[in-house]
Formats: C-alpha cells, sequence, structure tokens
C-alpha cells in the first residue's frame, strides 16, 4: 500500500507539472499543503466524488485559492469528473482548471476563490447555513444536516481585514463544526513575512473565542489526524489549526523561498524534486496503487446511501418537513408564490400609499416572508435604517440556530461574503443589508456573487443625496454606475411601493444571479399604473406616462427621481410638448428585453431625451446619446436637509423641464 | 475654577443641543466620550488652535465621525475658527459643521472621517508618516518632528475588517507615538453588541504587538490621565487605551442605550439631562470660566513658538535639511523637476520601447525618484508584480524608518486609507499599488482621498484580459468605469512608456485630488508622436493618428488597445477611409478641457466613432454616443493565456475595423 508522503506526492507532482505545462500558477502552497490535504481528505473528508452535490457532504474551501492544483489534484485523484486531461488543460481556454478555481467549472469546487480572505468568509458562511439548516430541521434521532465545513488559508487571508470580520463573528455564532488550517509557511509575494506580518495568529483566534490548536507541523500526518480529532471533538467553537509547512516542499532549491509561490519551478528544478520526493513517474503519469488509495468513490457511495436511508426515514417520521426540506434544496418557490404576489402587487397599485421605500420594502418582506422559510436575512448594524427586520424574524445566535435573521455587525464585505457562502451552500435566500454608500465596503464579494451566478439578494438603502444631513461620505454618487456595468448583476432602484415589490419579486425569483435592491430614506408619491404597465414594469423599463400625440420628448427616470419627471411631463405638457416619461427601475433587466420592447419604450428616431437621476449621469449616456441631456450629480454630495439639497444640486422638476426645453 | 466634569459637561451640553436644533445627529458618542476627550485635550493634547496647520502639532483623529460634534465642540471650546453661530448651524448646507467631520471645512479637523474603520487607518498612518518623517530630518539635539497621534475609535471601528489591517501593520512598524482610546460602550445600532461582537479586544491588540491599558473607567479622569502617561511612555509599541464608558452620560433615560446613540433626546429629555448633570446654562451658552478653562491658544502659541525657536536653530545648524524639510512640507516641486521631466519624456520619444506600461512606470520611477526624497511607496504584497520597488527605495521597519518604501502586505484598503493618512499628514508623496482588480477591497479609501482632494496615487497594474491566466476573479472588467465616474478622481490608462511618464507627470504635479495609474500586464508597442502631440498627451486625450483630409470615422482607444486602433486605422485607410485615432489616456483630464479643445480632437459633426477599451463598454457612450460603437467586454473575463483571450473575446484590430465598417 503506498505510503501517506506517495499519496502527497501525487499532488506535488500534479502540481509542478501542470504549472510547468501552462508556464504560469502557483506550485508552492499545494506542494506545502499535501500532507495535511492528503490526512484530511483520505481520513476525515465525508464527502461522494459520484455526487458532488450530495446535500450532507462536508464542505472543502481552498482560501488560498491562487493554489488551484492542490484542489484540482484532489479532485481528480479521489474520483471527480475531473479527467487527466482536464488537468494537463490548466489554465487555458474552455478547460475545467482554470488559474483559479470557479464555480461551476470542475464538479466539486465549492465556491470561487483566489480574491483573498474571501473563501474562509465564504466557509463561515457556509458553517453558519449548516447550522442553521440543521436547527430547522433536525429531529431527535434525525440528524439529516450534519456535517464539518473545512477550509485551508495562509498568510495572504490570514492579512486582509474581511478575515477579522467574519472569524470574529463566527466566534460569536459559535460554529463549532468549522475547522480552519492555516498554513503557516511565513512566505508570501514579497518575502518572508516577518517584516510586515507579525501577528500571534493563535492569540488573535482566541481572542475570538476560537478553539485553536497550535504548533502543528504540516508534514507529519499524525499531527494533522490528532489535530482534525481534537477540533472534530469541540463543537462549540470553530477550530484553527496552525500548520507549521515549508512552502514548495520537495523542491531541493526553491522550498521555503518566494520562488516557489507564484511561478513554475523550471524543468531542471523539477527533475531535482522528483529526485528528491522519490517520484520517479513520467508528468501526469500517476500509478494504479496511487489512484487506488486515492479513489473515494466507494467510501462516498456508501456515506450517501447510508445519509439517505436515515432521510427515508426521517420522511416517514415527518414527512411535511422532508418535502420542505427537498423544496428548499431544489430551490422551488411556494406554490402559492406567484398568485399571493401577483395579488399582493394589485393591492398596492389599488391602494396608493407615498412612503418611502426603504419602507415599502419592509412592507414587502412583512407579505412575502411567510411564504418565504428559506430567507435568511441580515444588516450590518443597521437594521432600524435599512428595515430588514420583518415581523417572522427571529434572531440566529450561538445557542438558538434556528431563526431566520443574522445580526452581522459592522462587517459590510464579511456579511456579503458570508451570504456568497449561504447561498452556494443551498436551501436559503439570503439577503442582507446596508447603506447603498457602503456597498463599496463589500463592493468584491457583490462580483464575487455575480461571477459564481449566486442569487444573493443585497439591500441597499439611504440611496442618494435623499439621506440629507449626514453628508458626503454617507451619499451615493457614483455607486450605482459600478453596479450597473457589473456582468450578470440586477439592479433596481423602485420608484414607489409598487415597483419596490416587483423589485423584490425579481430577486426573489432569479436563480442565475444577484440583484441589489435599491431603496430611498425619504419618502415617495406613488405612481398611477393600468394592468399593462404592471405587467410591465418587470421588464425594467417601461412608459409610466405617455402623450397623446408621437411624443418629441423622452424622460428617463429611476427611484425618488420618477415623480420630478412626471411632473416635468406635466408642465411640458401644459407647454403644449409632447413628452413622454420612462420609468427605468432596472436597466440590465430592460437591456435584456427583445430589441422590439425596447424600440417601443425608447423608438430610436427620437433623439430628445433627458435621463434624471439624483447620482452620477454616467450611468445614463447610453441611453441619451450625445444630443440627450441628464439631471444628475457631477460632484460629491453635501450635508444638509434632503429638501435643501436636490435644490443646491438642481435635481428638480423646473431644471428638467429646463433640460428638456434646451434641446 | 471649573472642573474637570463641568468642562466635560459643555461638550455634553453643545453636543445634545446642536443634534437637537438640526434634528438629526449622533449625541451618545460625544456625551460618552466627553471626559477623555478633556482629559487629552486639556492636559495632553499639543495643538495651537491659531494656527491648525503647525507642522509638530498633535494629531487627532475621531475614528467615530458620527460623533462629529465631540471634536466640533472641542475645536470650539478650545479656540479654533469656529464660533457658536457655525455649532448651531449643525449639518446645514454651506456650514462649517456638516453631519460628519470632513476635511477642508472646520480648521483643525485633521481628516474626514465617518465611514468606519478608515479614522483610525489614517491615523496609523500619520503616526507612520511622522515616524518617517522624523528618521529622514531629525538630528542629534534637534528633533524637529516628535509629536503623538491620538485617535478615538467606536466598536464600529473594531469591528471593520479595515481596523485589523491597519492595526496589525501599526504593531508590526512599533509605532509607538499612536496613542488609540476604544469608546467600550457596548452599544451599536442594533443595540447591546454581545450578540454580534464578543472578541476579547485586548487580547486581540495584544496578538497585534500593542500595548494595552486594559479596565480604564472612561468617566473618571484620574484613570484616563494615568492611562494617557504610561502610553506615552511606552515608545516602541502603539497603545490602545480601552475605556469603560456609557453612551449618552447623563440622559437619565437615554444613556447606556441605542436610544441615545443616533438621534436627537428630545426637548423633555434634554431638560432631564441638564438637571442630572447640573448644567442650567441655556443651550449654546457656555459660561465665560468654562470657556476661559477650555482656551488652549495661549499655551499653544507657547508651543508653537518653542518649536519655531528649535527649528531656527535647526536651521543654523543644518540648513540644506531644513529648506528641503520646508520645501516638503510646502509641497513644492524641487527647481529641477519640469526641465528633467519634459526632458526624460522626450527621450523617450526618441527611443522607442515596446514594453509593458507596468515596466514603463518602474523606469518612470527610476527617473523621477531621484528628484523626489518625499516618495513614499508601496505596494500590498505585490512589489515584484507592480514594479513598485526603483533603485532608491528602502524599506521602513519598525526599527528603521528612515526609508521611503512600506512593505504593506496583503491589506490593499488598510494601505489605501493609510496613504490617505500619511498625505494628509504633508512632506510625503505616497504611492501605493495593488492589482487594478483589487482595487475594489480599498475602493471607498480612494473615494474619500478624491473627497478629502488629497493627492494619493494609486497605482494598479495588471489592468485587463491582458493578465490572462489568473482568470476572472483578476480580470478587471468594470472597475475602471467605477474609478472614472468618481468625482475628483483623476484616472490615467497610457498606451506606452511615454503616455506612462506623462501620466507620472500628472500624478506628481497635482495638488488638489488622487490619481490613479492604470498598467499593463504584457508588453506594448511605442507609439509615433510629434512635439505638438506629445504636448497634448498631457491633456487627457489627443490626436494620435490623423487622416489627410478631413475625417469621417474617429477610433478612440486607451491603454493596450491603442495599437489595435492605430492598427485599424491603417487598415480602414488602405480600404479608402479618412479616419482619426484618438489616444485617450485619462477622460478626466480631457473633460476639463476647453470646448474648443474637445472639439478639434471630437468634431460633434463626425458621429461615426469607435471606441475600443478591453474592459467594460460603459465608459464609452459618453463620447460615442447612440449612433456610434464600442468593442470592449460585456462579461466577466477567462482564464486562458492573454493572446487566445482577446481573440476569443474579440478584442482585435479586426473587431475594430468591422465595427467602424458596420457604422
Amino acid at each position: 500500500m503506498s505510503s501517506r508522503r506517495e499519496l502527497a506526492n501525487a499532488i506535488r507532482a500534479l502540481s509542478m507539472d501542470a504549472v510547468q505545462q501552462a508556464k504560469s500558477g502557483h506550485p508552492g502552497a499545494p506542494m506545502g499543503m499535501a500532507d495535511i490535504a492528503q490526512v484530511l481528505w483520505c481520513d476525515f473528508l465525508a464527502h461522494n466524488p459520484k455526487n458532488p452535490n450530495w446535500a450532507n457532504r462536508d464542505r472543502f474551501v481552498l482560501s488560498n485559492g491562487h493554489g488551484s492544483m492542490l484542489l484540482y489534484s484532489l479532485l481528480h485523484l479521489t474520483g471527480y469528473e475531473l479527467p487527466i486531461e482536464e488537468l494537463k488543460q490548466f489554465r487555458q481556454l474552455h478547460s475545467k482548471t482554470p488559474g483559479h478555481p470557479e464555480y461551476g467549472y470542475a464538479p466539486g469546487v465549492e465556491t470561487t476563490t483566489g480574491p483573498l480572505g474571501q473563501g474562509i468568509s465564504n466557509a463561515v458562511g457556509m458553517a453558519l447555513a449548516e447550522k442553521v439548516l440543521a436547527a430547522q430541521f433536525n429531529r431527535d434521532d434525525f440528524d439529516i444536516v450534519n456535517h464539518f465545513t473545512y477550509a485551508f488559508l495562509g498568510d495572504g487571508c490570514m492579512m486582509e481585514g474581511i478575515s477579522h470580520e467574519t472569524c470574529s463573528l463566527a466566534g460569536t455564532l459559535g460554529l463549532g463544526k468549522l475547522i480552519a488550517f492555516w498554513d503557516d509557511n511565513g512566505i508570501s509575494i514579497d518575502g518572508e513575512v516577518e517584516g510586515w506580518f507579525s501577528d500571534d495568529t493563535p492569540k488573535r483566534f482566541e481572542a475570538y473565542g476560537w478553539h485553536v490548536i497550535s504548533g502543528v507541523d504540516g508534514h507529519d500526518p499524525a499531527q494533522i489526524a490528532a489535530a482534525v480529532e481534537k477540533a472534530q471533538g469541540q463543537t462549540d467553537k470553530p477550530t484553527l489549526i496552525c500548520c507549521k509547512t515549508t512552502i514548495g516542499f520537495g523542491s531541493p532549491n526553491k522550498q521555503g523561498k518566494e520562488e516557489s509561490h507564484g511561478a513554475p519551478l523550471g524543468d531542471d528544478e523539477i527533475a531535482l524534486t522528483r529526485e528528491a520526493l522519490g517520484w520517479s513517474h513520467a508528468p501526469f503519469d500517476i500509478p494504479a496503487d496511487i489512484y487506488s488509495a486515492w479513489n473515494a468513490a466507494d467510501k462516498g457511495s456508501e456515506l450517501e446511501s447510508a445519509w439517505n436511508e436515515k432521510f427515508s426515514k426521517y420522511q416517514q417520521a415527518h414527512p411535511e418537513l422532508a418535502q420542505e426540506f427537498i423544496r428548499r434544496k431544489t430551490n422551488v418557490l411556494p406554490s402559492n408564490w406567484h398568485k399571493d404576489v401577483t395579488k399582493y402587487i394589485n393591492a398596492l397599485q389599488d391602494n396608493p400609499q407615498d412612503i418611502a421605500t426603504r419602507k415599502a420594502s419592509q412592507n414587502t418582506l412583512n407579505a412575502y416572508g411567510p411564504m418565504l422559510p428559506e430567507l435568511l436575512g441580515g444588516s450590518a448594524d443597521l437594521a432600524g435604517s435599512n428595515l430588514t427586520i420583518w415581523k417572522g424574524c427571529k434572531g440566529v445566535s450561538a445557542d438558538d440556530a434556528s431563526g431566520n435573521y443574522i445580526y452581522y455587525g459592522v462587517r459590510e464585505f464579511g456579511m456579503s461574503a458570508m451570504m456568497n457562502g449561504i447561498t452556494l451552500y443551498g436551501g436559503f435566500k439570503a439577503y442582507g443589508a446596508t447603506f447603498l454608500m457602503f456597498m463599496e465596503y463589500a463592493r468584491n464579494a457583490v462580483r464575487m456573487a455575480a461571477i459564481m451566478k449566486q442569487p444573493a439578494i443585497f439591500v441597499y438603502t439611504h440611496d442618494s443625496i435623499g439621506l440629507g444631513e449626514d453628508g458626503p461620505t454617507h451619499q451615493p454618487v457614483e455607486q450605482l454606475v459600478a453596479l450597473r456595468s457589473t456582468p450578470n448583476l440586477d439592479n433596481w432602484r423602485p420608484c414607489d411601493q409598487v415597483e419596490s415589490a416587483i423589485a423584490w419579486k425579481a430577486a426573489i425569483e432569479r436563480t442565475d444571479g444577484p440583484t441589489t435592491l435599491i431603496f430611498t430614506r425619504q419618502g415617495l408619491p406613488q405612481q398611477a399604473r393600468n394592468p399593462q404597465q404592471l405587467t410591465d414594469a418587470e421588464r425594467g423599463g417601461y412608459v409610466l406616462v405617455d402623450s397623446e400625440n408621437t411624443p418629441e420628448i423622452i424622460l428617463i427616470a429611476t427611484g425618488s427621481e420618477v415623480h420630478l419627471a412626471v411632473e416635468a411631463a406635466q408642465q411640458l405638457s401644459a407647454q403644449g410638448k409632447a413628452v413622454r416619461v420612462v420609468s427605468m427601475p432596472c436597466t440590465d433587466v430592460f437591456d435584456r428585453q427583445s430589441a422590439s420592447y425596447k424600440e417601443s419604450v425608447l423608438p430610436a428616431n427620437i433623439s430628445k431625451r433627458v435621463a434624471v437621476e439624483a447620482l452620477s449621469k454616467d450611468s445614463w449616456y447610453k441611453y441619451v446619446g450625445l444630443n440627450g441631456a441628464v439631471v444628475g450629480m457631477d460632484t460629491f454630495g453635501e450635508s444638509a436637509p434632503a429638501g435643501d439639497l436636490f435644490k443646491h444640486f438642481n435635481i428638480t422638476t423646473e431644471a428638467v423641464v429646463q433640460a428638456a426645453l434646451d434641446l
């Protein structure tokens, strides 16, 4: 039988050879963490390579995603649908083995990693999802949700601020089934880390309330195995296992040095490494006995079968719960969803209210929430401002995780990356909120949701100078431009309670990407709509007010500026102009409509167009062109009551009228 | 003489009354931290209210900026040019007292705070700047740079990830003259923090190598004073003083509760608070003896005079150093700057080289660096990729701070906020680098530089799919759209070594805002230019190639796509088309040019326009309108060699030619 070291060397060989073949990549981390990975994957990880979606599998996250060949090697060796040809195509177009692990490319990749610190934060979200789902569904004798979440992380993840946010919260929430391995190799890209990273990391994690196992030799399988057992035994705290490792382990001239981190070792050094490791096989040639020792297909099938059996009994004992579990895990909306939502939206249209859209959002949560036990909400310490708590909310705590609301604390980036982890985990619709401005703190996690096609719902209130006195640091200007430019991200900025409910509907129904819901602090008048307009609003842009004759001017607006456009149209009509008002709550959805629908809303031959939005003008040239005008913001905001600011920045009905007349 | 408590109560009264008058704001933190502030400002802070710009003043940063009335009260009471009328205008348009402290509004505000965690990070930057400037300029018997940096911070700052990044680095760099006060009041917006923030914060900071003074009663002046003395005595480590306080101290019904945090107390509660505090004076009425006890003008003048005397002697002993100190502190470029830079740029044009612009950037640093001892560079652990180290670089460490390069570690946000602190401090031109993608981690600090009009220089390399194999998580698409939409931020994406040197020149010469310099990983061909074009390049956009006859088509490009446009123009010309190529390295600067210059580059009557940039198309509709075309990215990138990606995403000479012909 192959020794543990031989099995680990298979990872080392595949990693250095694939990086060499690609002429780029990171051999150091896979070679350094190979022994840890061998122990974890061969002795502990409960997974089924033949069904990467088995609900109760352990989750494994490689937070130091640049070490992707470690993960690809593990998936290949244990029997996932990732043949050796794919490893030979490492980092090539259309391969399943991109430079960093990308969710949806190779089976078994639980999340996309690479942007440092987010993987461990996804893992915290997954461990939290496991804890909440277990609390919601497990019953006496039926722990149908019961598994570990493992994460590997390096010094880079440790230095990133987001690791503080999410590891702190993991401690507070007592995520006892989260087990993280710190690859303490003392090297980052700029060299030996002591000049810029001298934290006492075990002490830091103890300060977060973690169970810390220090001083583990990351090349000693016995020590690693003992640590994992100890970690599994500690059920009320997450565990950090601090592993001393040698980066590029096995490379005689490059191990322990930055040279092995992010570049191919080179043919000569690879030959020397083969010799040093006693690995005589050709590149990409893995002996049958090594494959056989690694293969986890049989063990995985047994594990899943045992769970399936347990679930069958659970179905008998708790048929409704089991059905609900399946519904949630398969992302099916409740059967009454469509009917009840339509009814609610129609009722809102029939019973106008002039309220802030953040309040409309909360009302919508109160209407939709009871239908959606899969909602797992939260806010980064702004619940009372974001209005994210609805009547059915119950907080999740270390001692009672059966709730549906996370108090994330002042941790916007951590919250967002955890939401990605929760969404990837399955069984939940995660929403989380902050002010639109502080989306920026979390920005890259929002992008990651879009890259991974995960339907997380990001709620952003206080969406313009309309927030008033808090001033320029809190008033968004350019933020929505950035969001709209993000591929696969739908951004809704509704103008009243009706569009707010429609936006929430779209967010809940979306399956292939994230949505941002952008709401006002201040109250807004409700707009009139006929049934066709109510339906068209779901298309992201529609004619809200039209002229009797063919329009000569089109006013386009979103959110809090729609009523300005409507009023401007009235004034212009009074002056004999034929004016159309287009409400455009979601440019992203509008852009996906058919050419004919778009032409019906914005006919190409009408070039007199004015867009109005109390934000950066840059979103709107796409719709008004060189001959149109935009009423919006060119500068940062100011601190003053909202009414004063709209006048000061000249975002008023009169300004819209004037801009239209100037065309 | 007024008691300390009476002096502190003046802050409490001003804060609760100003918030009440504004009908919004945050009384809780000022009332809770008033006693700490009284001790620090009356007993320790070395400052001169009559000269807020005195070089050797202690720096004070209110990281919990929502407590702005604390700072305004202190500035008013100690004698800064901030009359009581301004406090009555709290949070009103055109006042000096906006909702959060904004740099440049009230004298004595050292930095804009509000976005949590950034204030303490600015303070870390300031303390580092002090340490470096002292190491560069102090001589035996002449400690002309020698002062403390104080910061107040709350639970929100503690939870934010950036506090981890910068406090960790402050420990590593041994910033012994940084003294931070943690307002440990146990309350954040969502209520009592224990449900979402249970860190052992003293232990956490000890893990960073800080000197921690725990268990200080933040309402006991003797304990506070003793702690500050102890902190001042510890010169090799930053100090955290953990102060237990009661938020809203003095309010009988709201102290210790979230109700006092972010809303006016209300008239009735204010009356009760007056009674409880024994403060019988009317709103905004401060008795003369209280004013007199607070006033720091005389003491401040004495302090500054003593320093001036010391500096005079230093001038005699070290005339050149003193002159250089004044030059750097007054932001004057060296006398040879303009001539030598022009010479360098001309030489580059005359000696073409096809290199990556990141390499051109490093060459430029080697050329400009020897002229600029004020450069304080760095990278977030990507020095070898960003190419930010030039020949004259010397690392700054805890033991030797006389260098000019900071190894920031993997801390993009922390680096950027520290750069803002360094720039605000004065005497330095700070540059710091990461990949363009990871600008997103730091995004809000870049915005803060723009709000504060601080000329920090953000260097971003690996600026498109051209980075290749690292894949979509590392390939920017929409990032430059966000940067360009940011008011007061200049963003340069040069196309060759000449434009790279011009971009650096612009960044160095800018005084009223930040600049981003965006460079390629891959090599680029050099473009030909005549002297007029060399000059026009500084205008951000210029005609690089023109047709003999009046152009019928304009191709606009930046950075790595300029050569595609030039090649496309050649092919189109061969087909008899009259084509102009505009290189637009900086849209922001171009937009500020005169209407006539802009018309000369982009004549309004030429509507056949194609923009080409291997990034989101959204920047370009402003320039090509509804009738033009954009060759760019609609989706996220992929992992593959760069050449394959440009073909895959159809960003090629052929695509530009086709787009032009399709118009």
